[in-house]
Parts: C-alpha cells; sequence; structure tokens
C-alpha cells in the first residue's frame, strides 16, 4: 500500500502562535519601517495611558520621552499618572498578545483589541533583543512593582525576567520603557510630534509632554480641566445581530423564559417590545430560550427587522463635540471659515457610531494641492493608510463640482481645504489591527458622505458669497478711482468746494452709507451728526461704533457705553429697512479743530465689508 | 486603606482567543459585506485546494458550486482531486485559527498565514449557525471521511459534531461545505466570476468548472498540462535579519560552533563567506553559539551588512513568466501593445521577491478613464483595497508625463491602458489577514516602480513611433489627393497616359516603394516585374508576398511557394539598403487581359503600413 502524500504534508501542519504570526506579520500591526514603527509604539503607549485615566476620573499627565541609544536604536519611555496595574496583571497585559479589558466591553475606547502594546513589546525584542521595563504603582499605600518582560513568542506568555519592589516619586500611575530599531523623524505629518498635537486637539483634558532625542521640551498643556463624559457600557442592540451569535446568545444564557432573554441580553428592548418580537416570531414569551432551533432564532431575527426598536443608547459614545472640532482647527491652521457638524448616531452590526467632521477652508492653506484630511477614529488620529480608510473613499465619491471645488482626475477636490474627520464607536472596524484605517462598511460611509456634504454646502454657500463681494468690492474700486476725478474737476469748474461722494457710492452700490459730520460750533463745542442710509435690497441689522477718549452729550438716540481705558466705544445698534434712513447725533464740549481732524474713523459691526461705504467694517463680535 | 481603581479594572482583564477577536474583527478577514464574503470564501478554499495540488505534484482539476439556500443565504462547495487530509488533521486544518503548513516554511505559497479556510468556517457559524461539511480522501487505498465541524470560539479549537467514513467516488481529494450569509453578483471585476478568471489566468495547469446559482455551468479549462516548477524551501538569508530573531536563533541552534551555526542556520553562507563574517565581527569561528553576547550577536549583525552575501536562491519562487503574462493580457482584452518585464530578484527582511509586470494599450480599453490595475500575489488576484496597495502607490508615485500619458490631479494616469503586476514572494507583506493588499515596504515600492518604469518606457516608444507614424500617414494622404489630379491635367495637356505616381510619393515619403508591372505578351503569356527601392533612411528587411492561383515560370530570383489551397503564395525575403533597388521577376502562361486586371495586390511583410507605397502592408506573421 502506497503511502499517501496527505501523510508527508501532514507532518508540516501545527499551531501558530499568535505572537509567532505577529512576528512574522509585524507590518500587519504598524511596524513596518523605523518611524513607523516609534509612532506605533508611542500610540500604543497614549492610549492605553488616556483610556485608564477616564476610566479611572484622573486627569492625564503623560510623558514621552525619546532616547537615542545606537544609530538605529532609540528608548522609548512613556509615563502615566492613570490608576496603575495591578501586581498579577502586569506581565499579561504588557507581555501577552490578546489579553486586555476592552475587549469584551461595548463602549467607547481607544484599544479596543487587546494586542497594542504586547506587539510594541514584541517588535522590541525582536530588533533590539532587549526586555521592556515596568513600572507600576495603583495608590500611595501601595508599593510601586518593578518588571522586566519579555514574550515567549512560542507560547504566547509573558517570560518574567525581574519582579521587584521599587521606589516611585508618583503616588499611582504607569510607566513603560522600550529599546527598539527605530528612528524619530520631525517636520512632517506623520510624526511623534505630530501625532501628539492632533491628539491633543481632540483631547484637551490631558496634558502631554515630548522630550525629543536632543533634549527639547515641547508641552501640549491641557485646555481645560473638565473630563469628557465617560462612555458608559451597553448591551448589544438587536440590530445586525447574526444568527450563529444570537444561537450562542440562546445556548450560553441563564434566562430560562424567551421575553426575560430579550429584555436583559439586548439594549432597547422593554416588556412590551419584548411580547412584540415574540408575536412576530410566532414564539411563546414563556418559551426555554435554550430550547429554541435554528429555524426559531432565524424567525427571531425576522422579527428584530419587523418590529420598530428604538436606536442604540449613546452614551456609549464620547464624541469630541462641534465646538472642540472648531476650536481644533482654528488651532491648527490660520483660515478664512470654518463649518463643523454633528450626525445623529447611527448602528451597524448592532455597535452604535457617530460621525463628526469639520471644514476649515482658505487663510494660509495651500491652494493648488488637493484638500488635506485630518482623520480620527475614538479621539485617536489615524496618520497612515489614507487611501484605504472609509472617510477618504466617502470624500472621493462626492462630486465637488457641485460644491464648487476642482476635483481634476476624480478623487479629493483640489483647493485650501482641511478636513476633520471623526468616527466614535463602541467598535471601530479597522482594516487591520495596525489601526490604520477604518473599514469600507456602506452604513459608515455613507454617514461620512452626509456629514461632508453637509459642511460643503455651507462652504458652497461661503464661496458664492465671497465670490459676489469680490464683484461688488471690484466695481466699488473702479467707481471710487473715476467719481472722485469726476468730482474734483466738476467742482473746479464751478469754483465749489468738492462734494463727499461716499452717498452716491453707496447708491451705486447698493450699500449701506455710514457718514459722520462733525461741526464745530463758536462755543468751542462740536454737533456731530451719523447719517444711515440702506441702499441695498435687504434689510440690515448691525451696530456703530464711535470710538474716541471725549465724553458725549445729548445724545439721540442713548447708545451703550463701554469704557476701554483712554477710549470709550458708544454702540447704537441699529436696523435699517430697504430704503430707510436714521440719523445719530450728540455733542462734545470743548473740542478743537485739530482734535475733530483726527477723529477715528466709524466701525460698522455685523456687515461685510463690501457691504458698507463711509466707515470701517467688521464682521463678528470683536 | 483605600482600593485602588486599578483592582476594579483588572476583574475586567481577560485572554481573548483569536477566533473571539476574528469574530468581533471579521471585516480584517475580509467578511465585511455580503458578496465579498462569497468570494473570500472561494478564495480560500481554492488557495488551498491549488497549494495542496502543486505541493502534490497533481494537476489541479477543482469544482465551485453555488447554492442559494435563503434570500440571503449562500451554500459553497469547493472540491479538489488533491492528495486529501489525513484524517487526524482534518479538524484543526479547518476548524482552529492559526493552524497549517505553509506558515513556517520559506516558499512561496498562496497561503501562509494558517488563517484563511477556518476564518470562512467561523463566519458560516456566525451568520447561518451551521456546521461546515468536510469529506476528504488521501488515497484509492484509503477511506474518505467525512466530518461536521464548528469552531469552539473561547478556545479556538474544534468542535467535531459528526465523524464517520464516507463512500466518495474520488480516488483522492477534498470536498468543502459551508453556509453563509453572502451574495453572488455576476458582472463586475470583484465577483467569483472574475477572480476565478483571473485565477486561470496566472494558474494555465488548472481546470476550474464554476457552477453558478442559477446553474450556469463555466469551464475554465487548463491551457497546459505542465506543472509550474515547484517552489524549494529555502533558510533564511542574513540580509534583514533583525538582533532579536538572531538572539533566538543562538540560543536554540543544536550546533556547538559559531561557523557551522551561520552556514547550516542561512542560506547563501558557505565556508568561506562564514569565516569571513567570523572575522569582519571580530568572533571566533570556534566559539559556542549559545555563549553570544547581545553584544557579539549586535557585531555579527553588523558582519552581514558588511561582507558581502550572495542574495538568496529564487527557486524558492515561482514567478508567472514573461510568456503567460503577455498570453493572460491578450487574452483578457484585444489590444494594440503589450510590453511585459521580469525584475531580478530583491530581498526585503530576508525574504526573496520578484515583481513581473505587463501593460497593455490601445485596442478597446477605456480611453478616458484611469488605467486599470490587475494585481496578483503569488498567482492568486487581489480584487480589493486597490487603494492601500504599493503597488498602487508605485504606479501613482511615476510621473506619467514623461511617458506620454495624462495623469490629471495626480494618482494614476488615464487613458487606455492595463497594467498587470505580480509580486512573488516567500512572505508576502499583506497590510491585513485578508490578504487584499501589499504594505508599503520601500524596497518593494521600488522594485514596483522600476518594473513599471520599465514597460512605460516600450509604451512611450511605442505611442511616438505611432504618433509619427500618424503624422507620416497624414502627409501621406494629402500627397496621394494632390499628386493624381496634377498628374492627370498634365498627362491631358500632353495627351499622354497618366503616369503611375507610386514612384513619386515613395520618394517624398521616403518610403519603400513596391511595384508590380504585368505586360501581356502576343502568345497569350505574361511578363511580371516587380520592382522594390528603398527610399527610407533606413535598411529594410521584409517578405514580398505574391499571392494568385497560377503557377509561375522563370522565376528571378526563385521564391519559396507555400499551397493555400486554391491559391499559390509566392514569397520573396528581401533586405534592401538604402536607396537600392531590387527587381524580382517571373513569368505566365496563358493568361487573359481579365485576369491580369483582377491579379490581389501585393503584400509586404515586415513592414508598418505607413512605411510602404504601392502594396499592402502587414506587420508580423500571419
Amino acid at each position: 500500500m502506497e503511502i499517501p502524500i496527505a501523510e508527508e504534508l501532514a507532518k508540516k501542519q501545527k499551531s501558530i502562535s499568535v505572537a509567532e504570526f505577529f512576528e512574522k506579520n509585524r507590518h500587519i500591526l504598524g511596524f513596518d519601517s523605523a518611524p513607523r514603527s516609534l509612532i506605533t509604539t508611542v500610540k500604543e503607549a497614549v492610549d492605553n495611558a488616556l483610556d485608564a485615566c477616564e476610566e479611572a476620573g484622573i486627569l492625564p499627565d503623560l510623558m514621552i520621552q525619546i532616547e537615542r541609544t545606537g544609530p538605529d536604536y532609540l528608548t522609548i519611555i512613556v509615563e502615566d499618572n492613570g490608576p496603575g496595574v495591578v501586581k498579577e496583571q502586569i506581565p499579561k497585559v504588557f507581555a501577552k498578545l490578546l489579553y486586555g479589558s476592552r475587549f469584551h466591553a461595548l463602549k467607547q475606547s481607544r484599544g479596543q483589541q487587546g494586542i497594542g502594546i504586547s506587539a510594541a513589546v514584541l517588535y522590541a525584542q525582536m530588533t533590539s533583543g532587549r526586555y521592556t521595563k515596568i513600572l507600576s504603582r495603583t495608590g500611595p499605600d501601595h508599593p510601586a512593582h518593578y518588571y522586566e518582560l519579555m514574550i515567549n513568542t512560542g507560547s504566547n506568555e509573558p517570560d518574567i525576567l525581574k519582579d521587584e519592589i521599587a521606589d516611585w516619586f508618583r503616588p499611582h500611575g504607569t510607566q513603560i520603557e522600550l529599546e527598539m530599531k527605530a528612528s524619530y523623524v520631525k517636520g512632517r505629518r506623520q510624526s511623534v510630534y505630530e501625532y501628539l498635537k492632533a491628539t491633543a486637539i481632540v483631547n484637551p483634558h490631558a496634558r502631554i509632554t515630548l522630550i525629543e532625542p536632543d533634549g527639547t521640551e515641547e508641552i501640549f498643556e491641557r485646555a481645560t480641566d473638565k473630563m469628557p463624559d465617560p462612555a458608559e457600557e451597553i448591551l448589544p442592540h438587536p440590530e445586525g445581530i447574526e444568527l450563529g451569535t444570537l444561537l450562542k446568545m440562546l445556548h450560553y444564557t441563564e434566562r430560562q423564559r424567551l421575553a426575560p432573554f430579550l429584555r436583559y441580553s439586548f439594549s432597547k428592548i422593554g416588556l412590551y417590545t419584548a411580547d412584540e418580537l415574540c408575536k412576530a416570531a410566532g414564539l411563546d414569551p414563556e418559551t426555554d430560550p435554550h430550547a429554541l432551533s435554528r429555524h426559531e432564532a432565524r424567525k427571531l431575527i425576522e422579527a428584530f427587522h419587523k418590529v420598530k426598536i428604538m436606536s442604540p443608547p449613546t452614551d456609549c459614545l464620547s464624541p469630541i463635540g462641534e465646538e472642540l472640532i472648531l476650536r481644533g482647527l482654528e488651532k491648527e491652521v490660520s483660515v478664512d471659515f470654518i463649518a463643523t457638524t454633528t450626525r445623529k448616531p447611527a448602528v451597524y452590526s448592532g455597535s452604535p457610531f457617530i460621525v463628526e467632521v469639520g471644514l476649515a477652508y482658505g487663510g494660509k492653506l495651500a491652494r493648488d494641492d488637493k484638500i488635506s484630511i485630518m482623520r480620527f477614529a475614538n479621539r485617536v488620529p489615524l496618520l497612515y493608510q489614507q487611501g484605504a480608510c472609509v472617510t477618504t473613499h466617502a470624500v472621493e465619491n462626492i462630486k465637488w463640482k457641485q460644491y464648487d471645488l476642482n476635483q481634476p482626475g476624480g478623487g479629493l477636490p483640489t483647493g485650501p481645504g482641511l478636513l476633520l474627520i471623526h468616527v466614535a464607536s463602541t467598535n471601530v472596524p479597522f482594516t487591520s489591527e495596525s489601526k490604520d484605517a477604518i473599514a469600507d462598511i456602506p452604513i459608515i460611509r455613507d454617514e461620512v458622505e452626509l456629514a461632508v456634504k453637509e459642511v460643503a454646502r455651507k462652504l458652497k454657500h461661503y464661496l458664492s458669497k465671497q465670490k459676489n463681494l469680490k464683484k461688488r468690492k471690484e466695481k466699488e474700486v473702479i467707481i471710487n478711482k473715476v467719481l472722485p476725478k469726476m468730482a474734483a474737476k466738476v467742482a473746479g469748474i464751478l469754483d465749489r468746494e468738492v462734494p463727499d461722494i461716499n452717498p452716491v457710492v453707496a447708491k451705486i452700490m447698493g450699500n449701506v452709507l455710514v457718514n459722520r459730520t462733525l461741526k464745530l460750533q463758536e462755543d468751542g463745542s462740536a454737533e456731530v451728526t451719523v447719517k444711515v442710509k440702506n441702499f441695498g435690497t435687504s434689510a440690515q441689522t448691525f451696530k456703530v461704533h464711535d470710538m474716541h477718549p471725549y465724553r458725549i452729550l445729548e445724545a439721540k438716540p442713548e447708545p451703550k457705553v463701554v469704557s476701554l481705558g483712554n477710549d470709550y466705544d458708544y454702540i447704537w445698534e441699529l436696523t435699517a429697512a430697504v430704503g430707510s434712513s436714521k440719523v445719530l447725533s450728540y455733542r462734545l464740549e470743548a473740542v478743537s479743530a485739530e482734535e475733530i481732524a483726527k477723529f477715528p474713523e466709524l466701525i460698522v459691526e455685523g456687515l461685510e465689508e463690501e457691504m458698507v461705504t463711509g466707515a470701517k467694517a467688521i464682521k463678528g463680535v470683536f
């Protein structure tokens, strides 16, 4: 009898430990080049530190120190003031892949996989042959523990090289120190500095200190002492539950009746909905869930889609919020326009998620390049694999011509734009363990697309207004060049004083005319009159500010007065219907002709510069 | 003493089984939508079948059957004639993640991770709640074994629901049957049909039969009975070995002396090189490798970079080959131009790899779209995540303007082009377990870029030639319009016969003139003369074909004669130096004036149509 080839092949069959797997496939974890390996390590350590601090309600204070220990080698130290890790858990938390506390919890957190930091430990030992040092303390009454750890790749279990009590000045916190093949780069988007900067933007409650290899200390100071609302753990939502998963839940439940099983195993199923679901599935609410057949379970799944069930609760999510996105974008670059939006929560495969978007435009952003995208998932910046990310695909899907941006050759539009996109979820579906890109889940793509279109519409409105204003401005410049010359000429011929052409300009342009005249009286006082006329095609509401160091008398109407050091700011709030005129007047005592000649220009607040003739215009609050 | 928060948090810490991990992150394995889940399943089963057949030296004969079993559910059956799997291994091979035979072997194979097929089993049970059926037989003297399997996700171990002996007509082979939530789509690139078609192109030794849900049978017949050269297993190459990995190898080796350790642990280190390396590292070749310190191991790593070591052997790779790429592209679409190239092997992190590229252009390919890319890794088509793939990035990096293609807005160039890119390696660095895209490894990107530039240069040459030929053609058309009218006019005035203008046209155009004259003699025979003159600027070699049904006499020089049914093809092979003339002549017996008037046009083979005046030109063999 011939020995089958299969017998020969079978000899090579064996188990692969998850550590061996990732040792061979380290690029999947984000360790594919020297600069990226450093960023990935810092990112995993910072993610853990921020998650732990938030879970413990501690304002995070992180220190990241990077030292050069050889031409290709760096030592990375990340220290936090978090709750620490209990002694027994330290080896597994840091030196076993697929071990963690956040994998099974349905709530928004940065680390969800139980791989991150141990992957850095694995990479460190692979490239430098070095153990990782851990120092952790859980409270002032407890000692600090010091460990030296490696991962046994064959078994994926920790190798404990040292385990001792240590002195540490911190009352609680954790410090990790790794040596690895890595390189420190500066001045590009994909760098530790930029990563921490972006992290600080969306985590304003954290203080982050970076000590670079050359000793430079960069501090990203916290902008608020308020912790973000903690994300609450929820039950799975029935929408998106797969048949196999339901069968497993039915098998393992401790409930003896179907209706309570439904109520206590899923979110948003109450007494009434549970009964409705049983009815829709044609099942007795009193049935033992363990006795359900595959066919009956399938009926239940169908009922989940037929019966109206409320959306999942969203206190499991912690979005950044429109205000912080706005502030973040303002910090990032000087721009002319910012729009933000936060979508309503949606659900994919039972996991709730929220999309938030901010769009900055103009200012110092590059005009001829494609727009930039800053991507975030659960408040963590995503720096790599932009082309593989659902957020990018959603932006590329949009026909940007509709929003007045060019899109040569498809893809991202060009223009001085910066998009900030944040996806927050109890389970962000990353394309790989390196957590660089979000997978192409249709409902997530749709939500991102809708959010981006919302801010794009606002941008379009802004751009078309800018275009009109630019045209008006050009017209006014021409008029302002021609009219004074004509006026001077005519005045010369007629031997009269050169008239004020502002009213004419305002009339031609359809602007709001704001004209102040000061008449010196013989008694040394002065009569001041401000004439306001709206030549435009729509009613306008605005404020007129007259700022100078003099007290005013007999003002009609009475302005609001704000004292500004040496000056007073007299403020009239006006609404001018189309074609209507208003007159403001007051009197000044004891002013000289010289003083009057130096009177500062009037300021109009609340109108575009191009819409005002005769005064300086400032839009918005100052 | 206060209980630290860390104690509370520690309660949630736990191990995550790799099956649980992928149950939650199934999109990482390529199961993120119904159509894609089907393709991923077929792909994993086909990969395994082809790998097994090749390892056993069997010409693969695969059958893929897809049946609809519910509105959202499909049953997938994949059957092969491979070597089968031994009974004891069946449960783990199919129902345990991270189990396999190819993970530790350094040679090119499709499956390298030990995840693929068990991931499909996991997805099937998650979505349909169903076990997977396996039937396998290792030889005619052995029974077939039938199994029903599920994966226990908590432990990542197989659950064996049934294990029995079965009847099967096949002498050896394996059949897998899974039911899952999936959908069958047709007529787009990302479909089972297109996946199998692309697989057949690069695996011409395989016969693949697809039975679609509607019962349609598609057979991709094998194009050759020759198995590809089997890929041989190699030792790791010293280039790219990390310090930590070397320390591990030193620790576990059975060798007692350093020099033999080097010779027998690495490829391409012989007696001489081993001594050189020890010298360069300042180490005694007789040292016990187990005694090496971290510092000494680092010296050894440095020596690996200093001492010249030959490139790794490439018999571990099995490239497609330029001929097959050419044939594959020809099959795919009708095009005007094809160029191919195969780079020399290169090495990343100790793994050898080869890049092969084919570029098709013109024909029926869409002119206004971006060029298409067909990506392959180890003979497996990659259908998803094109934007995340190093091959795409390499193509986008190229300044295509240099090669006469437009590249609006950067990214892929536009034009009627199709690029086929194959990366073959002992360890293809995919960006995730779904094996859709190759990671951005700089040396791989460089190799792809160089290969693509090579074919792009050929394309540029072709395009500029086409442009010149087009200009010549336009010129000739004009000349051919004007000259005959002038000739007719002059002939009319002088009352002479209208002259043959071909010689003049050939002279102006710098063409090869081929002019046949037939003169009827009084005896009913005819004298035939073919004058050939090269008016061009370079020597030309070509064939003149005179095809007609008559026997010829007194031919000078004697042509080659090929009988073509009713016609004879008389072939003269000529080389004409610049400015030189040749005359061919023969005699025909008993022809009439009518017959002579119907004589078919001469054909010139081996010259561009635009380069010939007076005859039809056909380039290449016919």
